[in-house]
Protein backbone atom coordinates (compact mmCIF):
# COMPACT_ATOMS: atom_id res chain seq x y z
CA UNK A 1 0.00 0.00 0.00
CA UNK A 2 1.63 3.25 -0.78
CA UNK A 3 1.28 6.14 1.50
CA UNK A 4 -1.90 8.33 1.24
CA UNK A 5 -0.91 11.86 -0.04
CA UNK A 6 -2.52 13.61 3.32
CA UNK A 7 -1.23 11.72 6.92
CA UNK A 8 -3.31 12.04 9.63
CA UNK A 9 -2.49 15.03 12.17
CA UNK A 10 -2.24 14.52 15.67
CA UNK A 11 -4.06 16.05 18.35
CA UNK A 12 -3.13 16.34 21.92
CA UNK A 13 -5.84 17.45 24.31
CA UNK A 14 -4.24 19.42 27.29
CA UNK A 15 -1.36 17.09 27.83
CA UNK A 16 -0.38 18.16 31.34
CA UNK A 17 3.39 17.15 30.80
CA UNK A 18 6.30 18.50 28.82
CA UNK A 19 7.02 14.86 28.35
CA UNK A 20 4.68 13.30 27.02
CA UNK A 21 4.08 16.03 24.51
CA UNK A 22 8.05 14.86 23.31
CA UNK A 23 7.39 11.46 23.36
CA UNK A 24 4.55 11.93 21.02
CA UNK A 25 6.53 13.76 18.56
CA UNK A 26 9.72 11.43 18.57
CA UNK A 27 6.67 8.65 18.35
CA UNK A 28 5.24 10.79 15.17
CA UNK A 29 8.75 11.15 13.27
CA UNK A 30 9.45 7.46 13.96
CA UNK A 31 6.30 6.63 12.41
CA UNK A 32 6.15 9.45 8.99
CA UNK A 33 3.85 11.81 11.00
CA UNK A 34 4.83 15.48 11.04
CA UNK A 35 1.30 17.73 11.70
CA UNK A 36 1.46 18.25 15.28
CA UNK A 37 -1.34 20.03 17.52
CA UNK A 38 -2.15 21.00 20.67
CA UNK A 39 -5.15 22.00 22.48
CA UNK A 40 -4.62 23.89 25.78
CA UNK A 41 -0.43 22.27 26.03
CA UNK A 42 1.87 23.31 28.97
CA UNK A 43 4.87 25.83 27.81
CA UNK A 44 7.51 23.62 25.88
CA UNK A 45 10.93 24.84 26.88
CA UNK A 46 13.42 24.33 24.86
CA UNK A 47 15.18 23.04 27.30
CA UNK A 48 13.02 21.06 29.08
CA UNK A 49 11.57 17.83 29.05
CA UNK A 50 9.47 17.50 25.70
CA UNK A 51 12.74 18.63 23.54
CA UNK A 52 14.89 16.48 25.67
CA UNK A 53 12.19 13.35 24.73
CA UNK A 54 11.54 14.43 21.34
CA UNK A 55 14.50 12.71 19.84
CA UNK A 56 15.11 14.37 16.02
CA UNK A 57 11.56 15.23 16.18
CA UNK A 58 13.20 18.14 18.59
CA UNK A 59 14.40 19.80 15.06
CA UNK A 60 10.88 19.86 13.35
CA UNK A 61 8.28 18.33 14.87
CA UNK A 62 8.21 19.99 18.02
CA UNK A 63 8.98 23.41 17.34
CA UNK A 64 6.30 23.32 14.29
CA UNK A 65 3.40 22.05 16.63
CA UNK A 66 0.96 24.53 16.52
CA UNK A 67 -1.90 25.36 19.16
CA UNK A 68 -5.30 24.74 18.49
CA UNK A 69 -8.98 24.57 19.74
CA UNK A 70 -11.07 21.20 19.77
CA UNK A 71 -13.63 23.44 17.93
CA UNK A 72 -11.27 24.25 14.88
CA UNK A 73 -10.12 20.21 14.67
CA UNK A 74 -13.89 18.98 14.55
CA UNK A 75 -14.68 21.10 12.52
CA UNK A 76 -11.73 20.37 9.85
CA UNK A 77 -11.06 16.93 9.85
CA UNK A 78 -12.50 13.35 10.30
CA UNK A 79 -11.40 13.07 13.82
CA UNK A 80 -11.09 10.00 16.18
CA UNK A 81 -10.97 9.28 19.36
CA UNK A 82 -8.58 7.08 21.55
CA UNK A 83 -9.18 6.08 24.23
CA UNK A 84 -8.56 2.97 26.52
CA UNK A 85 -12.02 2.59 27.76
CA UNK A 86 -14.89 2.07 25.25
CA UNK A 87 -18.53 1.21 26.11
CA UNK A 88 -19.45 -2.34 26.31
CA UNK A 89 -22.40 -2.29 23.48
CA UNK A 90 -25.02 0.00 21.57
CA UNK A 91 -26.68 1.45 24.58
CA UNK A 92 -23.34 3.22 25.24
CA UNK A 93 -22.91 5.01 22.26
CA UNK A 94 -20.53 7.48 23.24
CA UNK A 95 -18.17 4.77 23.24
CA UNK A 96 -19.48 2.51 20.67
CA UNK A 97 -18.57 1.21 18.11
CA UNK A 98 -15.29 1.45 18.50
CA UNK A 99 -12.29 0.27 16.18
CA UNK A 100 -9.17 -1.41 17.23
CA UNK A 101 -6.02 0.19 15.65
CA UNK A 102 -5.71 -2.55 13.16
CA UNK A 103 -9.54 -2.22 12.23
CA UNK A 104 -8.76 2.09 11.73
CA UNK A 105 -5.82 1.38 9.26
CA UNK A 106 -8.12 -0.99 6.88
CA UNK A 107 -10.81 1.13 6.99
CA UNK A 108 -8.58 4.70 6.37
CA UNK A 109 -6.60 3.10 4.08
CA UNK A 110 -10.10 3.22 1.81
CA UNK A 111 -10.68 6.39 1.89
CA UNK A 112 -9.21 9.85 1.15
CA UNK A 113 -10.04 12.33 3.74
CA UNK A 114 -7.81 14.24 6.16
CA UNK A 115 -8.05 12.56 9.70
CA UNK A 116 -7.01 13.78 13.31
CA UNK A 117 -6.33 11.10 15.53
CA UNK A 118 -7.42 12.89 19.09
CA UNK A 119 -5.55 12.12 22.40
CA UNK A 120 -6.54 13.22 25.97
CA UNK A 121 -4.70 14.23 28.69
CA UNK A 122 -2.75 11.77 30.78
CA UNK A 123 -4.78 11.28 34.10
CA UNK A 124 -8.43 11.30 32.44
CA UNK A 125 -8.03 10.71 28.35
CA UNK A 126 -10.78 12.07 27.20
CA UNK A 127 -14.06 12.99 28.33
CA UNK A 128 -16.85 12.37 27.13
CA UNK A 129 -18.05 15.70 26.19
CA UNK A 130 -15.38 15.48 24.27
CA UNK A 131 -15.63 12.13 22.44
CA UNK A 132 -19.32 12.62 21.77
CA UNK A 133 -18.42 15.10 19.02
CA UNK A 134 -15.86 12.99 17.63
CA UNK A 135 -16.56 11.12 14.59
CA UNK A 136 -15.04 7.75 15.64
CA UNK A 137 -13.57 5.83 18.54
CA UNK A 138 -10.15 4.07 18.66
CA UNK A 139 -9.00 1.71 21.66
CA UNK A 140 -6.23 -0.26 22.00
CA UNK A 141 -6.58 -4.29 22.92
CA UNK A 142 -4.29 -4.74 26.32
CA UNK A 143 -5.07 -6.53 29.50
CA UNK A 144 -8.22 -6.83 31.27
CA UNK A 145 -6.52 -6.01 34.48
CA UNK A 146 -4.54 -3.08 33.36
CA UNK A 147 -5.77 -1.59 30.12
CA UNK A 148 -4.93 1.79 30.78
CA UNK A 149 -1.52 2.67 28.68
CA UNK A 150 0.32 5.86 29.15
CA UNK A 151 -0.27 8.00 26.64
CA UNK A 152 2.87 8.60 25.11
CA UNK A 153 2.71 4.83 24.50
CA UNK A 154 -0.37 4.60 23.47
CA UNK A 155 0.22 7.18 20.83
CA UNK A 156 3.20 5.11 19.72
CA UNK A 157 1.43 2.10 19.54
CA UNK A 158 -1.36 3.54 17.17
CA UNK A 159 1.20 5.41 14.67
CA UNK A 160 2.91 1.94 14.34
CA UNK A 161 -0.15 0.16 13.54
CA UNK A 162 -1.09 3.16 11.23
CA UNK A 163 2.52 3.20 9.68
CA UNK A 164 1.27 1.75 6.17
CA UNK A 165 -0.68 4.64 5.51
CA UNK A 166 1.96 6.93 6.48
CA UNK A 167 6.06 5.45 6.22
CA UNK A 168 7.32 5.46 1.91
CA UNK A 169 10.20 3.42 3.67
CA UNK A 170 11.11 1.75 6.20
CA UNK A 171 14.99 1.53 7.10
CA UNK A 172 14.20 -2.39 6.89
CA UNK A 173 15.63 -4.14 3.98
CA UNK A 174 12.81 -5.31 1.46
CA UNK A 175 13.12 -9.12 2.21
CA UNK A 176 13.69 -9.50 6.00
CA UNK A 177 15.64 -13.15 5.09
CA UNK A 178 16.44 -14.35 1.72
CA UNK A 179 16.49 -18.68 1.52
CA UNK A 180 19.48 -20.30 -0.03
CA UNK A 181 18.85 -21.56 -3.52
CA UNK A 182 17.15 -25.02 -3.29
CA UNK A 183 19.87 -26.83 -4.86
CA UNK A 184 22.84 -25.17 -2.64
CA UNK A 185 20.33 -26.42 0.10
CA UNK A 186 20.65 -29.87 -1.85
CA UNK A 187 23.62 -30.00 -1.70
CA UNK A 188 24.41 -29.75 1.82
CA UNK A 189 21.94 -32.53 2.50
CA UNK A 190 24.69 -34.50 0.37
CA UNK A 191 27.51 -33.25 2.38
CA UNK A 192 25.80 -34.33 5.31
CA UNK A 193 25.15 -37.98 4.06
CA UNK A 194 28.96 -38.16 2.98
CA UNK A 195 29.57 -36.79 6.57
CA UNK A 196 27.63 -39.64 7.83
CA UNK A 197 29.78 -42.28 5.69
CA UNK A 198 32.77 -40.75 6.68
CA UNK A 199 32.15 -41.59 10.84
CA UNK A 200 31.08 -45.03 9.78
CA UNK A 201 27.59 -43.52 11.18
CA UNK A 202 24.91 -46.76 12.29
CA UNK A 203 23.91 -47.54 8.54
CA UNK A 204 20.53 -48.33 10.43
CA UNK A 205 20.13 -44.96 11.71
CA UNK A 206 21.34 -43.35 8.54
CA UNK A 207 17.90 -42.32 6.65
CA UNK A 208 16.46 -41.17 9.82
CA UNK A 209 19.11 -39.14 10.39
CA UNK A 210 19.34 -37.53 7.41
CA UNK A 211 15.70 -36.93 6.96
CA UNK A 212 15.92 -35.06 10.58
CA UNK A 213 18.75 -32.98 9.54
CA UNK A 214 16.59 -31.85 6.62
CA UNK A 215 13.81 -30.91 8.62
CA UNK A 216 15.51 -29.58 10.83
CA UNK A 217 17.29 -27.17 8.30
CA UNK A 218 13.97 -26.85 5.96
CA UNK A 219 12.53 -25.39 8.44
CA UNK A 220 15.01 -22.63 9.12
CA UNK A 221 14.95 -21.31 6.23
CA UNK A 222 18.70 -21.31 5.66
CA UNK A 223 20.23 -18.42 3.79
CA UNK A 224 22.97 -18.25 1.49
CA UNK A 225 25.94 -17.73 3.88
CA UNK A 226 24.36 -19.99 6.37
CA UNK A 227 24.39 -23.06 3.96
CA UNK A 228 27.93 -22.42 2.04
CA UNK A 229 29.24 -21.90 5.43
CA UNK A 230 28.27 -25.49 6.46
CA UNK A 231 29.11 -27.22 3.49
CA UNK A 232 32.51 -25.99 4.25
CA UNK A 233 32.41 -27.71 7.64
CA UNK A 234 31.28 -30.98 6.73
CA UNK A 235 33.32 -30.98 3.59
CA UNK A 236 36.23 -30.35 5.84
CA UNK A 237 35.51 -33.12 8.47
CA UNK A 238 34.46 -35.53 5.87
CA UNK A 239 38.10 -35.32 4.13
CA UNK A 240 39.82 -35.55 7.35
CA UNK A 241 37.59 -38.67 8.11
CA UNK A 242 38.32 -40.24 5.10
CA UNK A 243 42.48 -39.49 5.09
CA UNK A 244 42.40 -40.58 8.79
CA UNK A 245 40.56 -43.98 7.39
CA UNK A 246 43.09 -43.92 4.70
CA UNK A 247 46.14 -43.74 7.03
CA UNK A 248 44.94 -46.26 9.46
CA UNK A 249 44.56 -48.79 6.46
CA UNK A 250 48.54 -47.62 5.63
CA UNK A 251 48.23 -45.36 2.65
CA UNK A 252 50.59 -42.74 1.56
CA UNK A 253 48.23 -39.93 2.93
CA UNK A 254 49.72 -36.28 3.66
CA UNK A 255 50.19 -35.89 7.32
CA UNK A 256 47.69 -33.09 8.77
CA UNK A 257 49.06 -29.67 8.97
CA UNK A 258 46.81 -26.40 10.87
CA UNK A 259 46.22 -25.29 7.31
CA UNK A 260 44.35 -27.92 6.27
CA UNK A 261 41.48 -26.70 8.94
CA UNK A 262 41.74 -23.17 7.04
CA UNK B 1 -5.21 -18.09 20.39
CA UNK B 2 -4.96 -18.81 23.98
CA UNK B 3 -2.12 -17.81 26.10
CA UNK B 4 1.05 -19.59 26.38
CA UNK B 5 1.82 -21.28 29.96
CA UNK B 6 5.03 -19.39 29.91
CA UNK B 7 5.07 -15.53 28.60
CA UNK B 8 8.28 -14.43 27.64
CA UNK B 9 10.95 -12.70 30.01
CA UNK B 10 11.98 -9.64 29.63
CA UNK B 11 15.72 -8.49 30.02
CA UNK B 12 17.13 -4.53 29.85
CA UNK B 13 21.46 -4.55 29.55
CA UNK B 14 22.44 -1.59 31.30
CA UNK B 15 19.19 0.65 31.04
CA UNK B 16 20.60 4.02 31.69
CA UNK B 17 17.36 5.78 33.22
CA UNK B 18 15.18 4.82 35.55
CA UNK B 19 12.82 6.22 34.06
CA UNK B 20 12.55 3.89 30.86
CA UNK B 21 12.76 0.82 33.63
CA UNK B 22 9.22 2.76 34.74
CA UNK B 23 8.07 2.54 31.28
CA UNK B 24 8.58 -0.93 30.14
CA UNK B 25 7.33 -1.91 33.14
CA UNK B 26 4.01 -0.45 33.30
CA UNK B 27 3.65 -1.62 29.19
CA UNK B 28 4.49 -4.94 30.50
CA UNK B 29 1.74 -5.05 32.78
CA UNK B 30 -0.48 -3.08 30.02
CA UNK B 31 -0.13 -6.58 27.86
CA UNK B 32 0.07 -9.12 30.53
CA UNK B 33 3.95 -9.51 31.05
CA UNK B 34 5.33 -9.65 34.65
CA UNK B 35 8.72 -10.68 34.44
CA UNK B 36 11.29 -8.51 34.27
CA UNK B 37 15.23 -8.91 34.66
CA UNK B 38 17.75 -6.05 34.51
CA UNK B 39 21.82 -6.32 33.64
CA UNK B 40 23.58 -4.06 35.59
CA UNK B 41 20.39 -1.32 35.94
CA UNK B 42 20.69 2.15 37.80
CA UNK B 43 19.23 2.14 41.50
CA UNK B 44 15.78 2.30 41.34
CA UNK B 45 14.40 4.68 44.23
CA UNK B 46 11.36 3.75 44.82
CA UNK B 47 10.08 7.97 45.05
CA UNK B 48 11.78 7.99 41.52
CA UNK B 49 10.99 7.83 38.08
CA UNK B 50 11.03 4.32 37.75
CA UNK B 51 8.36 4.25 40.54
CA UNK B 52 6.96 7.71 38.88
CA UNK B 53 6.66 6.26 35.32
CA UNK B 54 5.80 2.77 36.19
CA UNK B 55 1.70 3.40 36.80
CA UNK B 56 0.15 0.24 38.69
CA UNK B 57 3.73 -2.51 37.77
CA UNK B 58 5.24 -0.33 40.56
CA UNK B 59 3.46 -2.83 42.84
CA UNK B 60 4.43 -6.25 41.36
CA UNK B 61 6.76 -6.08 38.35
CA UNK B 62 8.71 -3.04 39.46
CA UNK B 63 9.77 -4.42 43.03
CA UNK B 64 9.87 -8.21 41.58
CA UNK B 65 12.35 -7.36 39.06
CA UNK B 66 15.82 -9.36 39.21
CA UNK B 67 19.32 -8.03 38.46
CA UNK B 68 20.78 -10.74 36.44
CA UNK B 69 23.96 -11.47 34.00
CA UNK B 70 23.23 -11.60 30.40
CA UNK B 71 25.21 -15.18 30.57
CA UNK B 72 22.67 -16.82 32.78
CA UNK B 73 20.21 -15.08 30.32
CA UNK B 74 21.87 -16.94 27.61
CA UNK B 75 22.35 -20.27 29.36
CA UNK B 76 18.15 -20.01 30.01
CA UNK B 77 15.99 -19.24 27.80
CA UNK B 78 15.90 -18.90 23.79
CA UNK B 79 16.63 -15.57 23.57
CA UNK B 80 15.46 -12.60 21.00
CA UNK B 81 17.82 -9.57 20.47
CA UNK B 82 15.30 -6.31 19.46
CA UNK B 83 17.63 -3.49 17.58
CA UNK B 84 16.09 -1.01 15.28
CA UNK B 85 19.28 -1.34 13.19
CA UNK B 86 19.66 -4.76 11.15
CA UNK B 87 21.86 -6.16 8.71
CA UNK B 88 21.16 -6.20 4.85
CA UNK B 89 21.66 -9.69 4.27
CA UNK B 90 23.23 -12.44 4.86
CA UNK B 91 26.95 -11.22 4.82
CA UNK B 92 26.05 -9.43 7.77
CA UNK B 93 24.72 -12.14 9.84
CA UNK B 94 25.26 -11.13 13.68
CA UNK B 95 22.17 -9.22 12.64
CA UNK B 96 20.42 -10.75 10.16
CA UNK B 97 18.14 -12.61 8.95
CA UNK B 98 15.73 -10.48 11.35
CA UNK B 99 11.89 -10.87 12.19
CA UNK B 100 9.51 -8.00 12.63
CA UNK B 101 7.15 -8.01 15.50
CA UNK B 102 4.67 -9.86 13.53
CA UNK B 103 6.90 -12.43 12.30
CA UNK B 104 8.56 -12.90 15.89
CA UNK B 105 4.77 -13.45 17.31
CA UNK B 106 3.91 -15.96 14.48
CA UNK B 107 6.86 -17.97 14.70
CA UNK B 108 6.35 -18.13 19.07
CA UNK B 109 2.65 -19.68 18.39
CA UNK B 110 3.93 -22.32 17.16
CA UNK B 111 6.62 -23.22 19.84
CA UNK B 112 6.58 -24.34 23.54
CA UNK B 113 9.30 -22.61 25.27
CA UNK B 114 10.67 -19.79 27.46
CA UNK B 115 11.66 -16.62 25.36
CA UNK B 116 13.90 -13.70 26.87
CA UNK B 117 12.96 -10.29 24.93
CA UNK B 118 16.40 -8.88 25.45
CA UNK B 119 16.32 -4.79 24.87
CA UNK B 120 19.44 -2.69 25.22
CA UNK B 121 21.01 0.40 26.64
CA UNK B 122 19.42 3.58 25.62
CA UNK B 123 21.88 5.47 23.94
CA UNK B 124 23.26 2.57 21.84
CA UNK B 125 20.96 -0.46 21.88
CA UNK B 126 22.34 -4.20 22.19
CA UNK B 127 26.35 -4.08 20.56
CA UNK B 128 27.15 -6.74 18.32
CA UNK B 129 29.18 -8.72 20.54
CA UNK B 130 25.80 -9.10 22.70
CA UNK B 131 23.48 -9.39 19.86
CA UNK B 132 25.98 -12.53 17.97
CA UNK B 133 25.30 -14.50 21.31
CA UNK B 134 21.41 -14.13 20.96
CA UNK B 135 19.00 -16.62 18.90
CA UNK B 136 17.28 -14.15 17.27
CA UNK B 137 16.97 -10.43 16.05
CA UNK B 138 13.76 -8.56 16.02
CA UNK B 139 13.69 -4.96 14.35
CA UNK B 140 10.29 -3.14 14.02
CA UNK B 141 9.57 -1.45 10.68
CA UNK B 142 9.83 2.69 11.31
CA UNK B 143 10.64 5.46 9.12
CA UNK B 144 13.47 5.13 7.32
CA UNK B 145 14.60 8.64 7.90
CA UNK B 146 14.40 7.93 11.69
CA UNK B 147 13.73 4.48 12.39
CA UNK B 148 15.60 4.99 16.54
CA UNK B 149 12.63 4.32 18.66
CA UNK B 150 12.87 5.50 22.50
CA UNK B 151 13.71 2.09 24.15
CA UNK B 152 10.25 2.38 26.57
CA UNK B 153 8.41 3.05 23.12
CA UNK B 154 10.16 0.42 21.27
CA UNK B 155 9.41 -2.24 24.05
CA UNK B 156 5.52 -0.99 24.23
CA UNK B 157 5.03 -2.09 20.42
CA UNK B 158 6.63 -5.59 20.99
CA UNK B 159 4.65 -6.16 23.95
CA UNK B 160 1.91 -4.76 22.05
CA UNK B 161 2.19 -7.09 18.90
CA UNK B 162 3.11 -10.18 21.21
CA UNK B 163 -0.28 -9.77 23.28
CA UNK B 164 -2.29 -12.64 21.91
CA UNK B 165 0.04 -14.73 23.46
CA UNK B 166 -0.16 -13.23 26.59
CA UNK B 167 -3.46 -11.39 27.65
CA UNK B 168 -5.98 -13.56 27.89
CA UNK B 169 -8.66 -11.36 28.20
CA UNK B 170 -8.14 -7.53 26.95
CA UNK B 171 -10.96 -4.69 28.67
CA UNK B 172 -12.90 -4.61 25.03
CA UNK B 173 -16.26 -6.60 24.83
CA UNK B 174 -15.74 -9.66 22.88
CA UNK B 175 -17.36 -7.54 19.63
CA UNK B 176 -16.59 -4.13 19.44
CA UNK B 177 -19.44 -3.29 16.83
CA UNK B 178 -22.96 -5.35 16.83
CA UNK B 179 -24.77 -4.89 13.56
CA UNK B 180 -28.16 -4.65 13.71
CA UNK B 181 -30.61 -7.32 12.88
CA UNK B 182 -31.19 -7.68 8.92
CA UNK B 183 -35.21 -7.58 9.34
CA UNK B 184 -34.60 -4.19 11.02
CA UNK B 185 -32.18 -2.54 8.63
CA UNK B 186 -34.84 -3.35 6.35
CA UNK B 187 -37.76 -2.20 8.47
CA UNK B 188 -35.45 1.19 8.72
CA UNK B 189 -35.14 1.44 4.62
CA UNK B 190 -38.91 1.23 4.35
CA UNK B 191 -39.69 3.53 7.00
CA UNK B 192 -37.41 5.82 4.59
CA UNK B 193 -38.81 5.29 1.60
CA UNK B 194 -42.65 6.09 3.55
CA UNK B 195 -40.84 9.37 4.96
CA UNK B 196 -39.78 10.48 0.86
CA UNK B 197 -43.63 9.56 -0.15
CA UNK B 198 -44.83 11.43 2.68
CA UNK B 199 -42.61 14.94 1.74
CA UNK B 200 -43.46 14.31 -1.78
CA UNK B 201 -40.41 13.52 -2.89
CA UNK B 202 -39.25 13.83 -6.99
CA UNK B 203 -40.85 10.44 -8.11
CA UNK B 204 -38.24 10.31 -10.42
CA UNK B 205 -35.43 10.36 -8.16
CA UNK B 206 -36.65 8.35 -5.26
CA UNK B 207 -35.43 4.67 -6.25
CA UNK B 208 -32.01 6.28 -6.87
CA UNK B 209 -32.45 8.25 -3.60
CA UNK B 210 -33.57 4.88 -1.99
CA UNK B 211 -30.53 2.94 -3.27
CA UNK B 212 -27.91 6.01 -2.03
CA UNK B 213 -29.36 5.56 1.66
CA UNK B 214 -29.33 2.01 1.84
CA UNK B 215 -25.53 1.66 0.56
CA UNK B 216 -24.74 4.79 3.16
CA UNK B 217 -26.48 2.99 6.07
CA UNK B 218 -25.41 -0.79 4.87
CA UNK B 219 -21.42 -0.27 5.14
CA UNK B 220 -21.86 1.42 8.39
CA UNK B 221 -22.85 -1.42 9.91
CA UNK B 222 -25.34 0.60 11.99
CA UNK B 223 -25.96 -1.18 15.62
CA UNK B 224 -29.48 -1.72 17.13
CA UNK B 225 -29.55 1.43 18.83
CA UNK B 226 -28.71 3.46 15.52
CA UNK B 227 -31.55 1.71 13.77
CA UNK B 228 -34.39 2.03 16.28
CA UNK B 229 -33.49 5.79 16.84
CA UNK B 230 -33.55 6.46 13.20
CA UNK B 231 -36.88 4.74 12.75
CA UNK B 232 -38.59 7.18 15.61
CA UNK B 233 -37.03 9.81 13.82
CA UNK B 234 -38.72 8.77 10.87
CA UNK B 235 -41.66 7.61 11.73
CA UNK B 236 -41.98 11.35 13.31
CA UNK B 237 -41.43 12.97 10.45
CA UNK B 238 -43.55 10.99 8.05
CA UNK B 239 -46.73 11.23 10.29
CA UNK B 240 -46.31 15.25 10.66
CA UNK B 241 -46.20 15.39 7.23
CA UNK B 242 -49.34 13.49 6.52
CA UNK B 243 -51.21 14.94 9.26
CA UNK B 244 -49.83 18.48 7.42
CA UNK B 245 -51.26 16.80 4.46
CA UNK B 246 -54.49 15.84 6.09
CA UNK B 247 -55.21 19.13 7.38
CA UNK B 248 -54.59 21.04 4.18
CA UNK B 249 -57.29 18.89 2.56
CA UNK B 250 -59.42 19.62 5.81
CA UNK B 251 -59.58 16.51 7.74
CA UNK B 252 -60.21 16.61 11.04
CA UNK B 253 -56.91 15.71 12.26
CA UNK B 254 -55.48 17.07 15.92
CA UNK B 255 -53.53 19.30 16.78
CA UNK B 256 -49.73 19.29 16.78
CA UNK B 257 -48.63 19.06 20.61
CA UNK B 258 -45.02 19.28 22.15
CA UNK B 259 -45.71 16.04 23.16
CA UNK B 260 -45.79 14.34 19.76
CA UNK B 261 -42.14 14.87 19.52
CA UNK B 262 -41.44 12.64 22.42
Amino acid sequence: MSPRQQPPVVVVVEPETPGNVGTIARAMKNFGLSDLKLVDPPELDPDGEAYGFAGHAREDVLPNAEEVTLDEIIDTYHTVGCTAITGEDSRRHVRFPFKTPVELRESLSTVDTRTALVFGREGRGLHNREIERLDEVCSIPASGEYPVLNLGQAATILFYELRELTVAETQLPDVDHYRAEERDIERLYDYFADFLDAQAYNERKTAKTRRLFRRLVGRAHPTDREVHTLLGVFRGATDRLDRSVARAKGDDVPTDTPEDRE
